[in-house]
């Protein structure tokens, strides 16, 4: 594989063609600063549009659900496209039609097939818990076979992928500058909050778990 | 209309019913605490899910983009799936089977229609901007003819719509309960960073604009 995606007649970016990325760097660090994904998918005719857990893995992203999940069933095997959004800011300008939205997206197509080897399926279950929680899945008791059975993981290949990035201040119209607006930028960063652990936990004053700030944007 | 929209066979939840909601107080809560959404469409078959700014004013969503694109005009009178979801947490279990994540979620089904009239989408511009910045709208100058020419405002009425939520600690299974494992939730929360002028403004040191907390969740 290349590190450049290059775009098809679906990914290529048709307007504001500055904000459209292709290289798979680009692309990567979206994905991966990502934790819920809206995956598409026609059902019966009609578009439908469901938010999910997803993880990426490589050149490859997945995601997971109930074996009897309606969603999981209507993905395997079909075409989806898979976008993941981070809405990093809001951008004042200093007319109404350039206020915009400061943000990173990836957008996916493909088909998305099941991984049907237990063993390589226990692999991307750790894979996505260790990605948030960096050596966790050690500490816990060992998934079950009812539980694996229960859960279905899905998959799609990143090869038909692009990017569009927002970032920085408003671009007004020259004319505008003079008019007396504050215009600019207000972020919007994702923390972490204080750790709310369980009744049961606090009692035992267990030591907090190792977070992953991969999908903070706060300092 | 009633406050309480009656679940479609798309819309009832089919698993994990204790986290639906169809009551119009909760979708509504849900959608005005967000600004983007991904909308689902099917385009030469495929289906296609694009983030974008939405928001709403009473029994519709609403959102924009330029009128040359390739959504807009895919999403024009097609039948669309508009989904707006909000992570509040990371929750943590004793097993990984049981670990999840907090959320709020509306998922809406129906035709986007454009909004024909120029008086309403000026309207309409308005009620997003003074959404996010309350009466920011009347503190710009007017939109004009060619701007308004140029972005078209498509929406589609509330009334095939369910909501999900998840809220709270992990669920874990009885006999993991004395697992010597820290369980508990780890809070998101979407801040407000400092405010960041652009070079003219900081020079003009103009009053900084006022921010609606609608989409926050941070203290």
């Amino acid at each position: 594989m290349t590190d450049q995606t290059p775009p098809s007649p679906r990914t290529r970016a048709r307007r504001v063609h500055e904000r459209a990325r292709y290289d798979r760097e680009s692309l990567n660090a979206i994905l991966d600063a990502g934790l819920i994904c809206h995956v598409g998918y026609v059902f019966d005719g009609y578009p439908v549009v469901t938010p999910t857990i997803y993880w990426r893995e490589g050149d490859a992203v997945f995601w997971h659900g109930s074996s009897a999940s309606r969603m999981i069933r209507a993905n395997t095997e079909a075409e989806v496209c898979l976008t993941v959004t981070h809405l990093d800011g809001l951008v004042l300008a200093r007319s109404a039609f350039h206020h915009s939205a400061n943000y990173r997206s990836a957008m996916l197509f493909g088909r998305a097939r099941a991984v049907e080897d237990d063993a390589a399926k226990i692999r991307h279950l750790k894979g996505l818990v260790d990605s948030l929680y960096p050596g966790r899945w050690e500490s816990l008791r060992p998934i079950n076979a009812q539980e694996l059975k229960a859960t279905k993981v899905l998959w799609m290949p990143i090869d038909e992928a692009s990017a569009k990035v927002r970032a920085g201040g408003p671009k007004d119209d020259a004319e505008d500058m003079a008019d007396p607006v504050w215009a600019g930028v207000a972020p919007l960063p994702v923390g972490l909050g204080a750790l709310q652990p369980d009744a049961v936990t606090a009692e035992a004053a267990r030591a907090a778990p190792v977070i992953s700030r991969r999908i903070l944007t706060s300092a």
